[in-house]
């Protein structure tokens, strides 16, 4: 038990130990970390705690790195903890005893706290942007191919007759079920937890609702000691969201290698997009598709790691909840990067026609035959005796056209009522209050 | 190899396996059951499928069994498969061959999937106003103890001043935005399913929009496939909206059981509700907290169960979704009883006062003082350097007020405005539309 | 807040929520507990705190329970807490006063502890034999069929040879590894915790090496406090081995849905196994495959379910604990049909003979072209050009035999070595001292 | 959908999204790829399948290559995609042709499979000797401590008396049974999958038993199929083990950062170990054990990532299991700092002394009060009225000393028993073997 004598290693061990891939999560917080200190600093000079010229050099300062930030010019020093602590220290350097007040009346807590709502409502948006674009997607190829039939499946056995049109329309509509997730976690992002100090609040006559207003947030989490429990929460709902995106795209994902499996051989791709084989010519590896949902499937517990970490924890900070950025940043990365490439894909699908006519497939169409009968008059249970009769002699000849007219169906997908629903819901979001709200502050 | 040559046993095994707790689970579901057939045959009878006479007697007999499930007189009988059986087989049993014309135009699979729709939106409406009533407790108890100063912590080490009126008011503003995930939760949910038939629609000339109207629902999911996806999507979706809430139960639950041992000793419960021991007559056992606590703990893991389960399911229906009603209704009743639970036990609780007069707590007014300083003038570095002097040389002396007043803070809880928020979440809900709806079709 | 004063109705509602499914759970443990208290009464006599007529007295009155309850004639009465104090109940009112002795030296803490040790080995013990079971059947199935081939596929392309040999061998070696988790699992809970007391042991002078002895445990667990901890570890530590076993089940019946799909072919079952449809004659639905897919994989939940109510607790007995009972326990009854309900259905699989003649399987046996004119002299990339250009020119002619003899490959699958491997694994448990140990108890 | 026209983009950006971090995950298999290298092709060589003097020139080669890994002068270049690839340029550069050779009679599949039993197995041996060292600590701490008392809690509530000897030595013992999972998992492992080529064997005369006794592995998995299907098992069930370690760990980081509170003052560190405040000199937050928390609850949920990830996949290989490096290896990295942390930690721990001499504790002791007396005779009824009595009517005075003497009590902790259990598991891990077999290949 001598550890401890090796002094310097152990300094170096226990530092390196806690640090951890800290400067480089950090880093996505930086353009937040400035805007959130541009409104903080309008405000304590509102309220009397910064001087008029300091708070001129510290708003040209801050709007100087954050520029430099958005052209990638950003790095946070080794030797730095953090990005606050890089920014201070810059803006110590270029505007002088100046950039030491930026942090009075809060504190690391309700600092990193606000950043994260920024970095998180940001990067919903941005998801929401590109659900929109494969929600584009998907009902393009929806119209396009929405005479082309292919097999339904229930139990993985041949059921009914169904539609490309209809699969792809499918994921379309459920990006709108995901889009109200994204909602709901972008509403409880889009609240203010700055002012909450350690999570206990402070002495100083902060203006809470000025900070508010300033970077575009819905409202305030006004208690103090909630805004604290909001580090967690704020990143588990927000991994809901995701993983709810996530679900759809792995779906999306299995059907694609499945229909892509020569025992099923409804789609191809371009040879560029898959892996083959000189030797194996048949051979397609769909390995964007295999990577979509092996990264999708493991967002889809990424909640229940948030939870893991964060269960039982004693009230107020706790250092664990700095692991939740290299939990949570590379993920929505994952997710992103995921939405792009199956966007990409599927603007390449090639879809085959005339699968049904495989005779595997011809009773697939014996349930149309009974309720054809049955709208043209015959009892249902007559209409069934003669179709299962017919099956058994073998004369049944399947009829190969579907006319289904209901609301969702082959005949009529209604994808401009789908389409409306999904306007809707983008419009609920309101991004733009939050886009200008941060425009205004770095101008 | 033999085994299967005991054929009696063998089906009987088979049945007990494939039939598993429905019929116990599919209790839960009989009321929206009949919900959906007294709308399906309406729009059965609209479209010209059933004729004026056979609605009228399925409408009496489907209304009558409703007023027997309400009265707690319904059963599934042995040997009956489930839900969806027994109503129709009470029904031809009153009616006649009536009863058996319910079926048309629907299957089992969008049969069971409105049923859990309307199942499902009840129940969040069930829990958002338990939620409601959870929230006025929390609301009460700040307002009354909210003078009460009891110690905040970081790292679980003693830092600055709290309060009770900040502790019971954060748990309050917690479920403003467990709200807001019940309420995606509740907008997925309630979207009409029913006419999608077993998922690829039908030849049936089905008029969904009537359907949606009939039963209350915010719109449908047109996709046919897409209404079959949602099978496991909305179980999973409701699930992180109950997770949400448990999560703040859980932690409500951990900080009771903490703040009750005697190492805390900050609150007390009346000894009815805490279990003890007479020769250990400081043993107060929190054993209702601990177990809201585990229950909800165990419904934070859920979405994820769900998600195991689904994961990589061929497209279509599977067996495997019949699982999620035991995985899924009973989590819904335990949820709700910790709800119940935490309300009654919250409405009993006592907090100790003038806990911060142990010198232990001294050190917390230490930030404050240094505040203070800086307000009157001093320079931060100066109150700082002071203070901490002071302290070395055990001069110091804590002032034990609290004097903040910014939003959010121990003299400023703006529960008021917390409320507010609550309310307009709630609003949004809409829940009336429903309500009505429900109403009409069973008067 | 008025809660309180219908004391009455709180009363029962506490209760009811309190003791949940106790009773029921409790059952399960009704042998075992009255194991542990004819093991802990022989101590008590051994070291004097039992007189040797009371210690008659309470073995005879214990040996009569066990084999009430080993014929189905043991209930938890209404109003009786849990298995333990019906024991006490019962026996008390059989033998008087002595009856009241047997909880000298042991709190509920150990008494429950020690109950699920001895009810999770034997559960252990009989899902080893169940796998055992499996495992023949697999191995049979491997043997009769080794000769027949079906595609090998990777990333689900159709990639080389494989045989119904291979694939149902594969599966019999899968359980050997998972024998080894169920081995660790009981070496685990095979150790004794009685005499840990409330988990700080007690100042009467047990002889804990005894009732090791009496049991059959393979040793202590020493340390008290660490008896204690091993509520939650003991629990999750099963449901590990268990969710090996149950992936194993899982992957087994998504192959038989898969293969059971029209567009694979490859296996059929007898019609009475599956559910099917006169009109739709070729649909065969998988039921019992598709709810063992569902059981299996929400069984791999288990363990995170398991430490999502354990992670953070503090040290030392806490009330979630208890609900352990009603997530482990049922997944085993679970996981118990499952594993009967595959050996079963495995029992009536008929394999498809000749799946390769369809050309859609000719390019599986290009790989096997170029490796044989490699062995007969050719350098790799003359073959690999020769084959390659064969394919292009449509001049390639699959051989259709395979000549694999390394071992574990199609010609030689190695069956008896891999039997050799579980009957070794299946030794190391080493079942019989724990049965007799069992069996010497109760004589 | 004119995406695909900018194709440089498009292959940039497709390449980038396949390759992942896979260069960075592979740098941890090199060592690992050159001993499976080393043994496959000195089989080659037996077989026939490969010339003497080929054989020299890559062994010689390969040799050098190890070297170089171990001393840390190898990286997978840009562009180069693999380790596998890297190595085998690396070894045709040097040698020639001859490098091109080792890949014959064997794919990418069953060589990063053996890479990874490589990999596995050598971490595993790491984390059991870390284990150890931990254990160590422990057991000195147990032993050091031993007379001095803590207050034990139920329910978290003051209880009974407990020590710093059982405290420390529960912790050593829970070690005994995580290695008992890291054996399983070792064994698991310890089995070579080489010769299984793609997952479906090969048509060379491969001799797999030669590779298994050259690379000191236990046996073989026999069945080719089952080797594939051991990606993703092996992960998931080392997966396990490290979580029950993690498990250990993340309880003992808990109990540290509860007892460090000032509201239990049972421990302390020096300062240079925690971080504090001058202005709170009080404050000591344990970053440390919080961490270790955090990751530790975090590796908790590993096992489930990689079901999620695994669950419902075709048979045969797929892309996504690639992606289980990334999941696993990082986790494998933290897992082993945490234990060096914990052990470093300890290896600082101050424990305070006469913690039970606050009045708080009193009743600690009315338990042991009331045994004595029934050990002195009193009937325990009596003994239990009588301290009862002296409890309400304030005459009880606590007898500060605990006499406990059974195994794993207060007096009798028995670490030399548990320090046997530990030495008995370790070998039976048989290191030796594996250590002298991978030294003979590099010799």
């Amino acid at each position: 038990m001598k550890l401890w004598q090796k002094s310097n290693d152990v300094d170096r061990e226990v530092e390196r130990f806690t640090v951890g891939r800290d400067r480089e999560m950090d880093l996505y917080l930086a353009e937040a970390d400035v805007l959130g200190s541009l409104a903080h600093t309008r405000m304590l000079h509102a309220v009397g705690l910064l001087g008029k010229e300091d708070l001129d050099a510290v708003q040209r300062g801050l709007k100087t790195i954050y520029r430099e930030i958005a052209e990638g010019k950003f790095t946070i020093e080794e030797g730095v903890e953090d990005v606050h602590s890089q920014v201070e220290f810059l803006l110590t350097q270029r505007v002088g005893e100046a950039g030491k007040k930026i942090h009075s009346g809060r504190s690391r807590n309700d600092q990193v706290l606000v950043d994260l709502r920024i970095f998180l409502r940001r990067q919903l948006r941005e998801i929401v942007g590109q659900c929109g674009e494969l929600f584009a997607v998907l009902q393009q190829l929806s119209e396009k191919h929405k005479e082309v039939l292919m097999p339904g499946y229930t139990h993985w056995q041949i059921a009914m007759p169904s539609s490309f049109g209809l699969w792809f329309g499918a994921y379309a509509e459920s990006l709108v079920d995901d889009a109200e997730m994204l909602l709901a976690a972008y509403r409880i992002c889009n609240k203010n937890p700055l002012g909450s100090a350690a999570g206990y609040g402070s002495s100083f006559p902060l203006d809470r609702k000025m900070t508010t207003r300033l970077l575009g947030f819905d409202t305030l989490d006004y208690n103090v000691i909630y805004a604290q429990m909001g580090r967690g929460k704020t990143e588990r709902v927000t991994a809901q969201a995701l993983s709810s995106v996530a679900a759809t795209l792995a779906r999306l994902a299995m059907d694609n290698t499945m229909f892509l499996s020569q025992n099923f051989d409804f789609i191809s791709y371009p040879a560029e997009l898959t892996t083959g084989s000189s030797i194996m010519p048949h051979k397609k590896n769909p390995d964007v598709w295999e990577l979509i949902r092996g990264k999708c499937n493991l967002l889809q517990g990424l909640p229940n790691q948030i939870a893991m970490m964060t269960t039982n924890l004693p009230l107020g900070y706790n250092r664990d909840l700095q692991l939740l950025k290299e939990v949570l940043f590379p993920a929505i990365a994952d997710l992103r990067s995921c939405l792009s490439m199956a966007a990409f894909m599927l603007g390449n699908i090639r879809v085959k026609e005339h699968i049904l006519d495989d005779p595997k497939y011809d009773y697939l169409f014996s349930v149309e035959t009974v309720n054809n009968l049955v709208l043209s008059g015959v009892p249902f249970r007559e209409a069934y005796r003669r179709v299962g009769l017919d099956i058994e002699q073998r004369r049944f000849r399947p009829q190969r056209q579907v006319h289904h007219t209901h609301e969702g169906s082959i005949g009529n997908p209604c994808n401009d009522e789908i389409s409306a629903l999904m306007q809707q819901t983008v419009e609920r979001f309101d991004f733009g209050k939050v886009v200008s709200a941060e425009a205004d502050l770095v101008k």
